[in-house]
């Protein structure tokens, strides 16, 4: 049994708003999300990330998103195939630069927000990002959503050459064919702790989830998106590092 | 005698907007100086911009800049040697990525308007920029303005172990100390084409040129930075590489 | 019958570039859409354009956008209804704001680009921008496209209380239900100026065009969209103008 | 006596960062300065902004700083007097087509941070700052740093026929001349809230403080400038707004 990695998003303050308990969580994760500018971060917080996730050896990633601060990259926008490959390759190298110059280098490759979701829905939008990642020549992974069925995900990453890293959330109630439910519906989001690390425990051994209509759900995931918000959830993250700790170590 | 280098701003357009001829002057130089986004250039121009070079085997340089879309970079701002290095390590970085997706890297290293007059004028600011230079760990070149003594700049230089091209200038007049006159003064551009070549060839051949107040004044100069805004600045680089390359060839 | 207005797209400069022609096309138009700084314009742009049309006493409106200078205001951006509102309340204050230094104020809002398509394929995002013109307060009338039934959106109009200004194109091929032809399709855009004048004449005098299907095409519009961008879309402007001129004064 | 007027910054959160106790401090202020989207704030931050001040009665200032979200506005950056005054017309316009959406206008102005310092620094720039307010026509008073002898800044308000409101610090320590001491220096801060109401109080009286070296120093101020940035200046906030209401009312 492979390791399920934990991945969170850091580095989205800007200027002199902060966000998130960086420095709290990063002891506990395996990958570091690492905001590129464009939708959060600027130069010198990118720096401050990366140095806190070499001091935790956290595996560095791109995460890249549309150039919107106003709206934090939440917000679609009819960005072309080629303005996707090119703000994906400004972001990575933006931050590549920044890891060089701590003696480490990007690792892999997350989109953020309204990209991220635009690639999950659009296969065009998938091939943008996979033909970026790919054409950015450093063999990076690209990490995207688990659903019930990734060959249609894996076959397109396949025709790119790029391994493919799928996430799973042990937070967020999903429905059979693998897709998080909406915000909007009751089971969307676990609050309960004991409820959070046993689909955490779940998705590591490989075992099903319930899906919110009560079958058996299957996903194949690599890696776990954990969150640094607030302190619960750091506290979270805590528990669930601990309990997979104790799975590998058993 | 070693080639002098012409240098040329460059992908000094954004999104919708042109600016610069950067096709046609690009077959006459040796060194395009690539905006980064900060002052000009967003990654679809970049990448363009980029791809131009390449096509006419011209090294590539980063062109930073303080983060002033509107100013075009051409504003001072109190920036500390800390935010200085990091908004250097991001540019060049993002143009680097965009670099490596076409087969070429980062050749040099030359800070844009407001930045560059700023690290000429104020030691700090020049340390703040070979620092981030060095750091970047590329053992990339720092392109910076001759003067009559380039020997305090140097010293600098070697403490950081940065390499410097010096530029001058073939369309600009010069004081005895080797400084740019002040626009506002008579005598300050060139606009004789047989003058401007005249000063280009007096560089490259190592011999004086003559001060404002009639003295001699000898620059040592690795590059001359010319000029692509508008047909007239291409013929004269035009002039000016046909002029050297006899030079070269005789 | 009522004088059919000629509007241009203005003040699309930003910082060190230009685009348009403005103070050549100025004189000839009644309306001037000044960009308001989300997509072209910046404050000093956007007085000296205000300056051209105080110069020309040529009506000045609002021309809002998405906040996407890298993209022009041209790539839709998934904004909520309340986001539409407020960053319209914004542009049109800060033109405003402009406008009364120099003793004026604007006089209608013409929403740009992206948000301009938006607004006329979907019914929500007009109410927002009707809601947002409204609530402004000071009884503005919104600029947008006249088809071959206006109903539906003059009923929106009437329900918020806002004055609409259908706007019709000369230089543009139109289907049969009166939306504009697709740039991909032949007969999209009308180059030949003599087809020009007339397709504005008919306007002006209420005569149906023919449709790219051959049929007859009753637009019903208040103002026509001419360009500045360049010498011949100013000397298609100066023609028009001459010929609406001639139809008034005969 | 004259009632001493509370201003505190106010909506300096942008898009999905927070920051300041704004519904907090907001009751016990007389005068918001609202930050105007170029070093926070945005649409729907200047919205939300405006109508908690509507809610607690508090006068609407406009806050205007240089274009420098990344830097917070505290870069002082080399503007022109006529860029210094098109930037303060669009951000005052802008605030005040929010203010207008909900019944109310800007009532006043005082710049952000550099823009703020320079003005002090520079008569260039105060004189830039005047004239900017002055012609944006709605006869707004300048808030501005109080200190020992405030008659050249006066006489400078009186050629543009700007009104003046000096403005003091309960919470500061102050050099002979009246100048807050260096954040550097010890006594630069004060952090005794009965200090700072001690101050308050003085200062409301028209009694003088004690300046750093032990000597007398008066005045005159027309507001006080107090911080909603975290719970113990919101505490002392409404400690000083409640021992002025007692000197009022006593």
């Amino acid at each position: 049994m492979s390791r399920l990695l934990l991945n969170c998003d850091m580095g989205e303050s800007f200027g002199s708003w902060t966000m998130g308990l960086d420095a709290q969580v990063m002891p506990f994760v395996d990958c570091a999300n690492i905001a590129c500018g464009f939708h959060a971060g600027d130069p010198g917080i990118m720096r401050k990330t990366v140095a806190l996730a070499v001091a935790s050896n956290v595996g560095i990633g791109a995460h890249p998103a549309y150039q919107d601060l106003a709206g934090f990259g939440r917000r679609s926008m009819a960005c072309s195939a080629e303005e996707i490959r090119d703000l994906l390759h400004y972001q990575i190298g933006a931050l590549d630069g920044i890891c060089r110059t701590q003696g480490t280098r990007v690792a892999y490759v997350k989109p953020h927000g309204a990209l991220y979701n635009d690639m999950m829905a659009d296969p065009l939008k998938l091939r943008a990002v996979l033909e970026a990642v790919s054409s950015y020549g450093r063999d990076l992974p690209l990490m995207l959503m688990a659903t019930a069925d990734n060959s249609a995900a894996q076959a397109l990453g396949d025709e790119y050459g790029v391994t493919l890293w799928f996430e799973a959330f042990a937070d967020r109630g999903y429905d059979a064919a693998g897709h998080l439910l909406s915000r909007r519906l009751p089971g969307a989001v676990h609050h309960d702790p004991a409820l959070i690390v046993d689909q955490a425990l779940r998705l590591a051994r490989g075992e099903p989830l319930i899906a919110v209509d009560g079958s058996e759900l299957r996903l194949h995931a690599h890696t776990l998106c954990v969150h640094g918000d607030n302190e619960s959830s750091v506290a979270a993250v805590q528990q669930i590092r601990e309990a997979l700790d104790s799975l590998v170590n058993s």
